[in-house]
């Protein structure tokens, strides 16, 4: 029997490939099996990213989420139909470096930094070798985009998810010096209302397809009506100690 | 007259070059000018990372920090001994560019992201043009080198600065899911109170080099007496929502 193959998550970072790490181009470039996650029946960002980048012969294994869009996050059916889902996802993977193969997943951001990657990592990683490459994360792309640093000195960063009880948003918002925000889509209201208790409003930014040839970045305030994407991002910049 | 050149704020990552990004890793190895900030008599730290990339005949401009050891964050000499710093390492890039020579500024980390290319930044934006490279930050090499995911859900990640004073380190080492705590230093036993105040304490890993041949991971509770690096990372792991 052969040794095991390897499965890679490989982070893609926010979107341009140029700001790949070199080891993440070189395992792309150089993939025999390349695995995705999608929805059913769209290409799906991460496959769209390494378009041009994979090599001829490729195997590639899209992993296709269960619709749960009907399922409150609450049901305890939500979490087993996501379950069986990954155990299938894992068998597959599995099977494939069982046979000595080295598998890619690609994962955009960074695989570790609210991922979908750890849901197949905390299940393959006590059986078969897996290696984390990690990547610039999306919020790194956003700041970036808006063209001013996001820390200084002493400043508290939290970074947020737009799905919190909003209670619990405006705590935070209050409490920190720089935010960002991630996982806006339908919580777009909730997050612009929990800005304005907190009293960041007008020092928000709102950041699309951060690094990306579409990337757009707009003060939230000036964003009214518009609906934004689940990977928009939402920036508000410290303003610490400076010489 | 000629167009002036860019100043590249070029991301190097954690330390493996490995890890750089494809853009930064081109402009380094392409650059004319190099410039990195150093302390007095070191080699610098962001110098070493890109050891063995520079094209021959490149031209080294290194930037030495004045010595202020002696003088507290909160003397009005200390931000005035700066301030002159960045003014001279203004002028010295600005004079290139208005040549129109461009001019690679190597950046550890995120520039960013607690950076000082950003004091820079601020100072050379209005007049040339500047552009800056994200890269990978150092808490992502940290919680990567762990070996488990930083965030998982609706996880709050707030990134800490050991400089903070104790009893605002503990109130957000209370609120937050997931945390990350960086300029530890001479701070490091102010840091340990503050997380055994907060309940934190025994889930904190402490990553000295991440992403370094020399890289090293404890918990925290395991290296008790140990003297840690100004850019030792300490991180506690968010234990969310996940199917």
């Amino acid at each position: 029997m052969s040794a095991p193959g390897t499965v890679y998550g490989v982070g893609l970072g926010p979107g341009d490939i140029d700001l790949m790490s070199v080891r993440s181009d070189r395992l792309i470039r150089n993939a025999r099996y390349v695995a995705f996650f999608r929805k059913k029946g769209r290409p799906g960002q991460a496959r769209r990213i390494v378009e041009g980048m994979l090599p001829d012969g490729v195997v590639e294994i899209p992993m296709e989420y269960p619709v749960t869009t009907e399922i409150p996050l609450s049901d305890p059916r939500y979490n087993e139909i996501l379950s069986a889902f990954y155990a299938e996802c894992r068998a597959k993977l599995r099977a494939l470096a069982d046979a000595g193969e080295d598998i890619v997943v690609l994962c955009e951001g960074d695989p570790f930094f609210y991922g979908s990657f750890m849901h197949l990592y905390t299940r393959l990683k006590d059986d078969i070798p897996v290696q984390v490459v990690p990547a610039i994360t999306g919020m790194s792309g956003a700041w970036t985009a808006t063209g001013a640093p996001i820390t200084w000195g002493d400043d508290v960063l939290s970074v947020l998810m737009g799905t919190l009880p909003q209670d619990e948003l405006i705590s935070h918002m209050k409490a920190a010096d720089a935010l960002v925000i991630m996982k806006i889509g339908r919580n777009i209201d909730k997050v612009r209302d929990a800005l304005r208790v907190a009293g960041r409003y007008d020092a928000a930014w709102l950041v699309e397809f951060a690094t990306m040839p579409n990337q757009t970045v707009t003060k939230l305030s000036a964003a009214e009506g518009k609906v934004t994407p689940y990977f928009s991002i939402i920036v508000v910049h410290g303003q610490g100690r400076r010489p």
